[in-house]
């Protein structure tokens, strides 16, 4: 098993990331990533933005061969759920506002926010979210994939390959990493190298379909 | 109205994008981007992946001033819908899979999949969302999030700034921009310059809180 130091550090730029991103259906086993550049890699994710500054996310890292053949049992037998280096499991939760004012504190106390814009953040969190399954799951499944977006990007960026998949058992998955109660696993996010050097992006729909100018 | 070109072209690494990107919430008003410019973001924001490759995703770019007003009166008043260079609302499908054969034969004609593979994913597709409001529903939300993170980091990448919001009346967004019946508005996401330089982004929890290795 060889663990593999990140291969293209800080020289890729966002655009040539961006461009260069292909979903990978097959990667190549017998590759690992360093636990250091996994936490960066999540580090990176959380960056990405939360209605009220939530963070209502959470990242399970399946590195370990019997993690990932675990989590292969619960994604449909895919086997690059068991070739790629590390799947994360990146759920959103449905109680992000019981732990907004904790979630804010470090914030308050660094000046970068005052208490009472704090104050009025987890007030309005409380009204739109207490009670209201819908926004909840949307919210959680909108943030998840913010920072889902971010780990691949970051990934490319660091000269590794990514898959996003939605295509798993998502009770199957909770039960086998016991997420908790209020844990939605929102989509699983490969990362590693590989099989071939061939797999092409897709053709993009044209632009005049999908951007409206007004 | 000054138009910008882009201050930052492909200088920016992903890694800088990630990390300086701050929600912004006051955006200088009198700018704008050139519709070349918007076109170059949304161009960058179609190549996320999407399940099956769905590209289950609109962007309605509101520039002109009398679009960004009647996004405001549907987005609970806020300044920045007004100030930003353009808002984009980005809308996620409901009815994705009844478009993919559609989306996927430039690919099978290109020789990226084979005929045999797209027919399967049609099928699969079909099974998976038809009849299936909460499938289509996280769907929607999924694709259009990848878009909206992809989106800002390339503005970013571009010296603008940027702010997603999810706090906006949907029924009135769908009204006031005739979205389709299948439309979902799921983000907003404000491009422009910032009214300060002196945004911080919030403090972010501590990696032990969010990331689990197993």
């Amino acid at each position: 098993m060889a663990i593999h130091q990140a291969l293209a550090p800080a020289a890729t730029t966002i655009q040539q990331a961006i461009a260069s991103r292909v979903s990978i259906h097959a990667f190549a086993p017998g590759h690992a990533l360093a636990d250091a550049d996994i936490e960066q890699l999540v580090q990176q994710a959380t960056q990405a933005p939360t209605a009220f500054n939530f963070q209502n996310w959470r990242f399970v890292a399946a590195r370990s061969p019997a993690a990932k053949q675990r989590l292969r049992a619960v994604a449909y037998g895919q086997q690059k759920v068991e070739d790629a280096a590390v799947v994360f499991i990146i759920c959103g939760s449905l109680q992000a506002h019981r732990r907004l004012a904790e979630v804010l504190q470090p914030s308050v106390d660094d000046g970068i926010i005052a208490l009472d814009v704090a104050d009025a953040l987890v007030n309005a969190a409380h009204a739109v979210h207490e009670g209201n399954a819908a926004v909840q799951r949307d919210e959680a499944i909108r943030s998840a994939s913010l920072a889902a977006m971010t780990l691949m990007l970051a990934a490319q960026g660091q000269g590794w390959v990514s898959c996003a998949m939605s295509g798993f058992d998502p009770q199957g998955v909770s039960q086998a990493f016991a997420l908790g109660a209020e844990e939605v696993p929102v989509v699983l996010v490969a990362v590693g190298h590989a099989a071939t050097a061939d797999e092409r992006q897709k053709r993009r729909r044209p632009l005049a379909d999908v951007l409206e100018l007004v």
